[in-house]
């Protein structure tokens, strides 16, 4: 499959490099055609790996993963262009972060909605999924950095794109009984404030690297 | 210990009723003194047990468990006087949910604040603890429900009031080590957060009898 990863920070690379691994075709999309870190990283991944603007890998690809930050998500699609994201699968990793009022951030949106929403708004033509956002980059593409059973979670309104995505996260190594989908777009919300929390273990735990897992009833 | 259980609903019943059972005098506390479940309730649960108006069990207690709904938590506090909280532990389990929208509830306060800051705020002689908040009642009292083992978090601003809380939590079974100290009370911003990630999940498993457990990478 040919896969647009947009955002060039830590979150996009470790997407689009375990994307490459995975033996897909990665354009990493920025504003700028003539990003650094994307040429770098383009230069780096080898033959499957390619980059552009928003607009250019967007468009060649069949699906897009959103890694920009949740506030300028909106903006990168916008730039990504309606017409390139029509019938697309967009996988959403985004978290509504707001640093300007200091550390830890706020978040620039929740409780009524949250930034997936906002995009399948914007974009009613494309197919979002969110997914991923809330581990670190690290355990996004490998599950098994952490002993045992844990838990990611998936949300989306189309459950052809919600499949689409977990043979990604498959592809990640998450196995499928660890991956619960928590129903329609609008669990988006829980999934992204659950990051003020997220940010206090780290804080607690000295690191980013863990997860949660579910853990119910027996019987 | 004496200690005031704020609430007449399912949580104060049960962990009230659980406290009894630790050998705890308890009483509950309501709105009115002649609340009828508060009355059946104690006349339930044996001499250690009592009831009264949230003044009347607050004045008489050495520790206090807000067991009232987020939204009404100030309400009930205020009624319970600010001389009768002074100088104590106020355990506060309270969740802001909001179902005037219909449901699922949205938070009445988030992101910024949470219940438990605007506690301590309204009562700065008051020593506020956030716990118990992540997980349904019976669990509250019961963790060895769930299998293997799982988190609870508590977060507070004095130490001493978070010992005092630990206490009372491996009375009802929790083990220390599952129980994280996320550190201030800011902290409850992101514990009463997570709810909307609960509220899914409870959806999405078919019920409450659940928890999350922090996962670490190993060494």
């Amino acid at each position: 499959v040919r896969i647009a990863v947009l955002g060039t920070g830590e979150v996009g690379r470790a997407v689009a490099g375990a994307l490459v691994g995975r033996g897909h075709e990665v354009r990493m999309g920025s504003r700028t055609g003539a990003n650094e870190a994307a040429a770098a990283w383009a230069a780096d991944a080898g033959e499957r790996a390619g980059h552009g603007t928003f607009a250019d890998a967007a468009g060649w690809a069949e699906l897009v993963v959103n890694c920009t930050g949740g506030g300028v998500a909106l903006a990168a699609l916008r730039a990504a262009g309606a017409e390139n994201l029509a019938g697309k699968v967009v996988v959403d990793v985004s978290n509504p972060l707001d640093f300007s009022h200091g550390r830890p951030p706020i978040l620039s949106v929740c409780n009524t909605t949250s930034v997936a929403e906002q995009l399948q708004e914007a974009f009613p033509q494309a197919r979002v999924v969110k997914t991923l956002n809330t581990v670190n980059n690290r355990i996004m593409v490998d599950p098994a950095r952490l002993p045992g059973r844990h838990t990611l979670f998936v949300c989306g309104n189309d459950p052809e794109a919600k499949a689409a995505a977990r043979g990604l996260l498959e592809g990640f190594g998450w196995p499928p009984e660890d991956v619960l989908d928590l129903g329609d777009l609008t669990a988006a919300r829980g999934m992204e404030m659950y990051i003020p929390l997220w940010l206090r273990l780290m804080g607690a735990l000295g690191g980013a690297d863990f997860n949660i897992a579910v853990v119910r009833a027996e019987g």
